[in-house]
This record gives structure tokens, C-alpha cells and sequence, in this order.
């Protein structure tokens, strides 16, 4: 629900920050579910969402007039930008050719997300095979490139021919795959000759199964995420016999634990996207009241990499 | 079904021997199902079995008359010992104080098992809260003395109340909780104040669940086996949801990986024994006919300990 309420007075240590883009993410959905790895967002309030503001007032220290900042903006057009530094907003620096939604996206949570979840737990080795399901998202299309950087043949699962061909002619992939043709997993075995040493897990449910059929023996899951089950009522479920069976590794993990090097990482990803290593796309929808909208097209398959809206 | 074949010309290199006492382990179940960690036993083909057989003649270089072996007997009176070294027959050594069936059970694979997944995949460490499902059973028991050995809290989840009487009385379990109480899963939560950091899980299904409703950020789960299911048409599955709640990390693995180290384990496990740290007890069912009992009654809660046929 849209609502409108005063922009409220500035305290000292505040700045009022107006929002230019949002962030859409299918962990909007764990957070409107219930109380999970953060509190529930309650009905009636702000909806949470990550997001680039400009400030355009400031009684606060640190940032000043034109700044450009990213933090939890929440759904909204105005955000106080709070003095604590627990507050986590970061001042975007102005690089040439690195647009400010980058900042988002490929060098923002999702991007980062994919970086610790790539390095910190699937640690890719040379030669080894990497699947990657929803390839083509936000997060999903950094892992595979991350792959990529660390010489792995890395195939993504998507649900469009034209992801899938974003995927390898633009990206790089060695191979992709169309999950909505009725012959995929016939495909992904084609695709995996040497069986998947890491999946990168976005999904869950029938696309997993399938991806841990082709692990190989002492293979690591990297779980990200399972949006095939956010929308459902049913808990999202692994089968454990292949885990036995190949000695496989499952690891959970999440981008906030790993905040005290959010610097490191965005500078990792700016240096390979300076360096064409990183490619990037956006999908971008426009206005405010067209946010749940967006938030939906993630359950759809409806963008192609960053999913933003632009207020 | 029983049959009867004559014992056949021993050739050079082989020896013949007499199975005293057959092991009897959830895994036959696993066997029995379909091709997995290994092929299946066919219809008509002898059960596979893990033994404890006495030489009667021998034309083998490394075994002679009278030295017992243990080794894949399957479910038999006779057995011929190949010259192969990789059928894996070990003699068993002769110590005071040990009996011979302990090369069966907690010096032999399950207790080898809990060895392994104890110290290579748990990583036990001094303080931590250990859960074992399935505690008074063969593997489940020697786990969680380990655990105990290396200085954790150790909670065993048993089917009876005389179970958790021996959990607690005899092998020094801080707690074991009977699932079969109505109000388990609070006495569960009562007796890890602390949260679970690792969960030994040799059963699945609710019982699992229920674990990892009390795991600590960054648990770990040693998957042994999840006896729950193996007698159930549904695979078993795991909840995933608090593996990114909880960033827990799961593991499966299979004693078969470690054969080279079995010596060094069972060396391990014999010096705890004759330390008083190790305790044991077996449930022993006489007569090769009843090892179709034998194995069902571990899947119906009627052994404390190791199962063991004595043939």
C-alpha cells in the first residue's frame, strides 16, 4: 500500500536522502514471510528494500549535499539517513565508467553475495565444472563469471532461451541451459561430461535435484538461495541420499556476515568490470507503485540481471 | 531364503573359513534397495555381511588354521577368503580384555564410522553441545563418547527410557531424551541450554528436524545416515531453510573413504576400551536364520548396541 506521511524535521547527526533507485530482491519475500535470519517487516510498515539515495539536506557528519549513498532505503521516496554508523549507508565513490546503479547490483549486495558465496564457500579450483541456477540474475550471473575468473567450466540454468544466450555469448558461460524445455536435464548432462564439482544453489527443488544428480563425488553446495519455494507454502527440501551416496558438502550462507568486507569485495568487482571480466545487465522498471510489480517479475523470471526500480 | 550349497575345493591362496558372528547394520537396507555407495545385492545373490570368521584351512599365504578374520563374510556359515589383498580381510589381533566380537563393533566398522565422522567431518571441539540421533546404537553410541573424549556436551536422542538410562548412567551422556515422549522436543530444548553446534544425525526425517530447530550459527551436520527412511518408499529430505537461517554446514560421508586409516582408528578406539573412556554392549540374536529378525529389529528399536548374529 502507498502512503504518504510529512518528510520529518532533520535532528542533528541526520540527513534526508531522496531515493533514485531501488533494489528488488527475492529475499523481500523471506522477509515479508516471518521472522527469519532478520525480523519480519510487519504489515504496515516500510517494506524493506536496499536502495541509492542522493542526499538532498544534511545536519550529518559524514555526508553532505549531491552524496550519493546506498543503504536500507526501504521502499519509500525519502529516507532520514541516521547518524549511527550501525545505520551501514555507504557513500558510493564517482568512478568513470561505472555507473551509479552498479552500485546495486554487480558491485552492490547481490554482486558481493555472489563474491563471498563463490570464494568463501564454494572455493572454485581450476578445471572444475560450476552450475549455476538462475543464472541470469542478479546474483547467479556474477557466480558464474567469478567461475569464470577462477577457470572453471561454468554452466548456468535459466528459464528463457534469450537468458540462456545472454549467458554464453555475452558472459562467457561455456554452456546454458533452458529449464523450461521439456528435454534440460538431458541437457545439463550434456552440458556436465565431467559431472559438477559446485553448485551455486538459487533455486532449490526440481532444479536442484537435478544439478545434484551430476555432482561428483565430494562436491560442494553452495546454498544461496531457493526462490522456486519462497511463494509456496511447503519448506523448501533437499534429498539427503546423494549426499551420502557422493560425499557431497552443503553450506548455507548469507552476504550479512560478511559486512566488515563489503569494501573489499566491491573493489574486487570494480577492478574486473573495469577490466571487462564483469559483465552486468539491469532490468529496470519505473515508479514507485510499480515496486510489487517488480518484486513479482523475480517469481516470474521476468528480468534479466539486476531487478531495479527507479523512483 | 536359506540355502545350500557344498563348501567348495579350496585353491591355492585361498582359505576357508567359519563365520562366527555376523554384524548386522542398517545399511543392508541400503544395499538391499538399489545400487548405491555400492552395487546392489541381487535377488539369489548372498546378503552382504560384515563377519568375524575363523580360519579351518588355509592354502593362503598371510592367514592359517585358527586365526579369526574380519571382513565382508556376507550372511553365511562358510566363507572363502580370497588371495586378493582387496577383498580386505584383517586378522584380528589377540588382546586381553578384549573380546573378539568388539573387531565387530565398536573397534570395527561402526565403530570406525563414528570415528571418522566424529573427527574429520564433526571437528568436535572443547565446550561445544553435541546431538547424536539414534545414540544407543551401534555407531550413534561410540559418537557421541567421542564427543565426550574431546570435551562436549553430549545429548543423545534414544527410542527408550532403558536406552537413555544407559546413555546417561553408563557411557556418561550429559543428557539423552526418549523421542518417544510426547514432550521430547522440549526436553530436547531443555538439555541444550546452549543451542546444538554439531548434529552426529543417523536418522532424518522429524527427529532431524527437530535438531535443527535448536543449531547454533554455523553448526555443523555429520550425516551418517538416516535410518527413518530407509524402510520408506519417499526419499529423505532436509529442511533448507535453516541451513541459510543458521549458515549451517552439512556433510555427508561413508566410512568406505577411510579403509587405509582403519588401523590407525581401531588402534584409536581399542586404546579408549582398555582406558575405561569407551564402553560398549551388543545385542546378540543366535542362529544364521535369524538374521532377517536380527536386521529388522533395527529398524524397530530392539537393540542397544551393536546387533550382532551369532551364527
Amino acid at each position: 500500500m502507498l502512503s504518504e506521511t510529512a518528510v520529518p524535521e532533520l535532528q542533528e547527526g541526520q540527513a534526508l536522502a531522496r531515493v533514485k533507485y531501488l533494489s528488488v530482491d527475492p529475499t523481500m519475500r523471506v522477509w515479508m514471510a516471518g521472522d527469519s535470519y532478520l525480523p519480519a517487516v510487519g504489515i504496515g510498515d516500510v517494506m524493506r528494500a536496499f536502495g541509492l539515495a542522493e542526499v538532498v539536506e544534511s545536519r550529518h557528519a559524514q555526508f553532505k549535499k549531491g552524496d550519493k549513498l546506498v543503504g536500507m532505503t526501504g521502499l519509500q521516496e525519502c529516507v532520514v539517513v541516521e547518524a549511527s554508523p550501525r545505520a551501514g549507508w555507504q557513500k558510493i565513490p564517482s568512478i568513470p565508467f561505472l555507473s551509479d546503479t552498479l552500485f546495486l547490483g554487480a558491485l552492490g549486495v547481490t554482486g558481493i553475495t555472489a563474491y563471498f558465496g563463490m570464494l568463501e564457500v564454494g572455493k572454485p579450483q581450476k578445471g572444475e565444472t560450476l552450475v549455476v541456477s538462475a543464472a541470469a540474475g542478479a546474483t547467479g550471473s556474477v557466480a558464474g563469471q567469478i567461475g569464470k575468473i577462477h577457470g572453471c567450466r561454468v554452466v548456468g540454468i535459466a528459464g528463457t532461451d534469450e537468458k540462456c544466450q545472454w549467458l554464453t555469448d555475452e558472459l562467457g558461460f561455456d554452456a546454458a541451459v533452458n529449464y523450461k524445455q521439456p528435454d534440460w536435464k538431458q541437457k545439463l548432462a550434456a552440458a556436465t561430461p565431467n559431472g559438477v564439482d559446485i553448485d551455486f544453489e538459487n533455486v532449490g527443488g526440481e532444479i536442484m535435484d537435478a544439478v545434484m544428480n551430476r555432482m561428483n563425488l565430494h562436491g560442494r553446495v553452495v546454498l544461496c538461495g531457493f526462490i522456486s519455494s519462497y511463494t509456496k507454502e511447503d519448506p523448501a527440501q533437499a534429498s539427503l541420499g546423494i549426499f551420502i551416496v557422493k560425499r557431497l558438502k552443503l553450506e548455507g550462507f548469507l552476504v550479512l556476515d560478511y559486512v566488515s568486507r563489503f569494501t573489499e569485495a566491491a573493489t574486487e568487482l570494480g577492478k574486473w568490470k573495469m577490466m571487462g571480466k564483469l559483465k552486468d545487465r539491469q532490468t529496470i522498471v519505473e515508479g514507485l507503485e510499480k515496486a510489487p510489480e517488480a518484486i513479482n517479475m523475480l517469481f516470474t523470471g521476468g528480468n534479466i540481471g539486476k531487478m531495479l526500480v527507479k523512483v
